[in-house]
Formats: C-alpha cells, structure tokens, sequence
C-alpha cells in the first residue's frame, strides 16, 4: 500500500464529457495528522451534479479546477487512525472524491452504522435519498390523492421520490427510458403507472397516465419531459427542481420558439410554485428526521432501491458519461477496489 | 333615472383589444329585491387581468361571455336598499362591472369607510394594493438590506410594491416608461432607483442599480424585463408572478432560442422560488392584516398612491385599451358619471 491512484480533471468538456477529459494520477499514500484518519475508498458515488462540477460555469458550487482531484461522496474504511472516536475497521461516509485512498479531518466524516448495506450511505440513505426527502418534505408536499410525475425514476432520486409519495397516499407516475424500466417502476418500486419517455406519443401516455392532471411534477431532467407535464398541471401545483440531467450537456440555447413565456404565464394562471432547491440547505433542519424515516422505511420494504455497481476506480469515467446519457439502471456506485500492496 | 348603460364584450379581441371589441347596450334600471340594493356606479376600475377575461384561453377565471358585461370591481352609491346595515347614501365596493347602475346583493358588497378617498377602495386600498401586499408577505418577503425590483412600478400595484419594501427595509428599484414616470418614482414613491425600460442600455442600467444583486423580483410585465432580471438574481431570490401585462396581448410563441431551459437552469443553480398567485388565494388569511397596515400606512404617508381618472364610462374602452399599452399613469379609475334622468 504505496500509492494512490486518483482521477482528476484533464480539461472542462465542451458538451457531452469524453474519456480524454479525465487523466489517472498516482501519488504515494498521504498519512494522517492529528484528528485525521487515512481512508481506504471502498464505494465512490457517481451523481449527475458532477457535471456541474466539471464547468466553470457560474453555479452553486465551485468548479473542479483543472488539474484537481474530481470530487465525490465516498464510503471508506478507516487504516489507520489519529483520532478519537474513529478505529481502524470503522466504516465512514466522506466526500473523498475519485481515488483509492485519502486522508480526512474526523470531523469532515461521518461514521456509518452497520445495519443497512454500506453503499445505501450514497443511495437511498445518502444525499440522492436526502433529496427526494427534502424535496417533497419542503416543496413538493404531496398530499393523499394527489399525482406525482417524476423523470428518471429508476435512478436513485427518482425511485425514492415516487415511493415517498405513495407512503404519503399519494398517486405516482414515473418516466424512464425503454421497456426494463418501466417495468422496473411497476413491479420493483410501486409505482402507479410508468411511462417511457422514447415512446413517441409519451405526451399523450403521461395526458392518460394523469387523469386528474399533476399536483406535484419533481424536476430533475428538465427538457421535453417539463414541455409535457406543464399542460396537465393543476392549480397550486409544486414543481420542485433538483436537477437537469438532459440539459447538463447543453452548449447553447435551444432553437425557439421562446417558451419562457408561455410557462411564466402557466405559472401564473395556475398558481404554481417552482423551486430550485440543493439538498443541503436544508441538512441542518431536516437530516436526522431523514436517517430516522428513511432507514426504518428501508428496512420494512416501504422504500427499496436499486444500484449499479461498476467495477473498480478505472471504470469510473466512461460509467459516469454513460450515467448522463441515462445507460445506467439504479444508483450508480464504484467498488473503487484499491490495490493493495 | 331610468336607463342603465353597459358596455359588454362584442367580440374577443385577437391580440391587442380594439374599441369595435366593445359595445354599448342601453337597459331599463333593474330593481333590487328583498336583500339587496340598487347601486349607482361612481368608480369603475380599470386593471390589465381583463384582458385575460376577454380571452377564452384556459385561465383562472371563467371568461367574459360575448355580449356578457365587462367585469371590474367599483365604488357605488346605494340609491335604493331593501338590505339591512345599508342605507341610501353608503358607498360600497362591490364587483358590479363596466355599467351606470347595478343590484347587488348585500352580502356581495362591502361598505366602505369614510376615512379615505372612495377611489382608493380601487387602488391602494383594494385589489391592485392587496396584491402588492400579499405577494410580499405570502412569497417576496423583502428583508432589511435586500433589493427588490419591481417594474411597471408607477402602476397601482408597482408603487405600492416598492413602497412596502422600503417600509420593510429593503432597498426599492422601479422600472417604468419614459422620463416623468421614472421622475415620479423618485421624488413621489421614494424608490431607491428608477429605471426606464425604453432606455437602449436598460440591462445595462439595470445591473448598476442593484449592485448586490436581487433578491425579490415582483413580476407584473414579463418579457424582456424578466430577461434583464435573470443573470442579476441571488441565490434564494423570490419571484412573485401576479401579472404579465408585456404579453396579454400576445398571439402565439415568440421567436427563439428556447429560453425556458435557461430559465429553468438559473432556478436550480440559485434554488429561486417563483411562484404564481392571484390575489383571492389570499384573502381569508391577511385581508384584514391588510386593510389595518395600509390604512395606517396611506394614513401616514409612508404609502403613496397616484390615480389616473378618466371621465366617463364611454372612455372605459380607450382608457383600457391605453392601459395595456401602458399609457396611464397610476391607478386607472373611471368616474362614471351616470346621466340622473
């Protein structure tokens, strides 16, 4: 156990990201500090957002500088150990990025119980989890007998969102892409009707899909998907936006018309609320309450999930351009698989 | 006094209204039954959301049916009462339309007080301030050392937008057209900064005036104002939606590119909230908070108001006609004038 091999950004793409756009860099093993641990990355989250991360672009966050380690949420198992609390064998989420080993403060770590498997601490029971929680805990507010669409909805956010709902007595519908998808939304999740987005009337399937038109549409692909739903909403409805996975490789403004002012006008005639939203405005507020609802749901079946695990830090780039063409099937985990020496 | 004038709905007008989508009707003076009473019109108020009653498009409210009166809330005199608690000679606001002289039931009116000017029961102190009100306190939430801005900020609702917002402590920047109208939002409403929308360089003035950015845009006209705001918003902005006169008239998609996606992308990069109301929604829950604030505010000046009075129910036509091109200035108000026989 020499070294570390980590992923770093090679340049910002200009469109969809290709492999050149990522380099392999090793360095030797760093140690730890007092108050610090060395981590060996056993599962590193792959997520749309880090799209974002590879562009400079003005967002929410800072960009990954050119050159830097790519960021990302990780589980990892303690080495080696300089701080109180943590021992060697304790299992901690941290926001490691992509590499085989780092070293943390304790603080910046978060100490993973062993009752629920390790990868659900970036599922179900991580910040894809958090975010379809805290979006319909504070924007969405699904209430019995309302419908809730939801897009990508085998990916982890999705999923999660459309079982929250029904727990809550309301009505789901989701959309993904191709037949074993869809069938997944029926038969694995529960929902009340799926729909494929590559069918080509989709409008019109979602239209008899919704009957009672859409109280709650949960942003998180942006694009045709919201063209579609925008006429079937209804009065007071709540769109909450967590993401824009169709729209993150875009280089410039779609071709018109201008439908900015059509949907503006929606949005008032209907009195809809539409709310961006990053999950972690409201960690502080909502996080334990989460972990509580969310892991007793997990493991009385309310709530499943689904994940896809590649193998190995290598593999990390091409599932990660594949994740923004939607070629993956559930959440999307490396078994990073340092090796050692 | 036995004829009652009308103006109904001729034709519906595609794109801007025409007078020829307007005409005058003459009927004998209705008689109130038990419960009711006899009104003679003093005020009509003229406001853009009648243009969306004109239009059978789907909307919030039932339209105007052709050869159907015109709507518009107004101040009449009661004339004739076979309703207890109202005498001849009180003056209530009730929602009688483009007409001389109308029967109301009692319950459908509200007596007004005779402490301030009967018009402001239009204006200030009615529908147009309510809005300003509620849309500020239920969603723009303007906080001490914030930036709002406001356009058509000479109107009824714009004026008081700002007005509250520098009551509330924040900093008030108003758009409007030409110069006597951006003179008057300075030296009459007390806003921060005035800004003229025709200006060749307005985006570019618009950013000089909120050199913090934006944290509450109050959205009354849409289009290209809406545009200049965008880039300059904050993150956790609000955006209240009760009007968007700039396209009532408008007759299909503008041109492109496809704004929409872009739009969407700023309200989940700076988690916006932007949501639709009409102002009823909100009535049950602070129309009294309101008339007590307001009052005591026009009462002390911190709220100002500025009325447009045309003479005349014939001039309703023109007059509406020039309000949605954006030629009043301040509250438009029809005095009726009805012709006593």
């Amino acid at each position: 156990m020499t070294e570390n091999t980590r992923i770093v950004l090679a340049s910002r793409p200009h469109g969809a990201p290709t492999t050149g756009d990522f380099r392999f860099e090793t360095d030797p093993v760093p140690s730890p500090a007092e108050g610090q641990v060395l981590l060996r990355i056993r599962y590193l989250s792959l997520d749309p957002y880090m799209r974002g991360r590879m562009s400079d672009a003005p967002s929410y966050a800072e960009p990954v500088p050119v050159g830097g380690t790519m960021v990302g949420a990780t589980v990892g198992e303690v080495i080696e150990s300089k701080a109180a609390g943590l021992d060697v064998g304790d299992h901690v989420l941290s926001y490691s990025g992509w590499q085989q080993y780092a070293v943390e403060d304790a603080r910046g770590v978060r100490k993973l119980d062993a009752d629920t498997p390790l990868s659900t601490a970036l599922g179900v029971l991580g910040m894809p989890g958090f975010t379809a929680y805290a979006g319909l805990e504070k924007i969405g507010k699904p209430r019995p007998g309302e419908t809730l669409v939801v897009a990508a909805a085998t990916g982890p956010v999705g999923a999660t969102v459309g079982q929250i709902a029904k727990a809550r007595g309301a009505r789901a519908v989701g959309i993904a892409g191709g037949p074993r998808k869809t069938a997944a939304l029926l038969d694995e999740f529960g929902f009340d009707a799926a729909i494929d987005h590559r069918a080509p009337d989709f409008a019109e399937q979602l239209r008899e899909a919704c009957p009672d038109g859409i109280d709650v549409y949960f942003e998180n692909v942006g694009g045709a998907v919201l063209r579609a739903v925008l006429p079937l909403l209804n009065e007071f409805a709540r769109i909450p936006v967590c993401g824009l996975v169709a729209q993150y490789n875009a280089t410039s403004a779609p071709e018109g018309p201008d439908r900015l002012p059509g949907f503006v006008n929606q949005v008032l005639v209907k009195s809809l609320t539409v709310r961006g939203f990053i999950q972690r405005e409201f960690v502080d507020e909502l996080y334990p309450q989460f972990l509580a609802e969310m892991r007793a749901w997990v493991r009385d079946g309310t709530v499943r999930y689904r994940e896809h695990v590649v193998d190995g830090l290598t593999s990390a780039p091409e599932a990660f351009i594949g994740l923004l063409e939607g070629t993956n099937f559930g959440k999307l985990v490396v078994e990073v698989g340092a090796a050692r020496s």
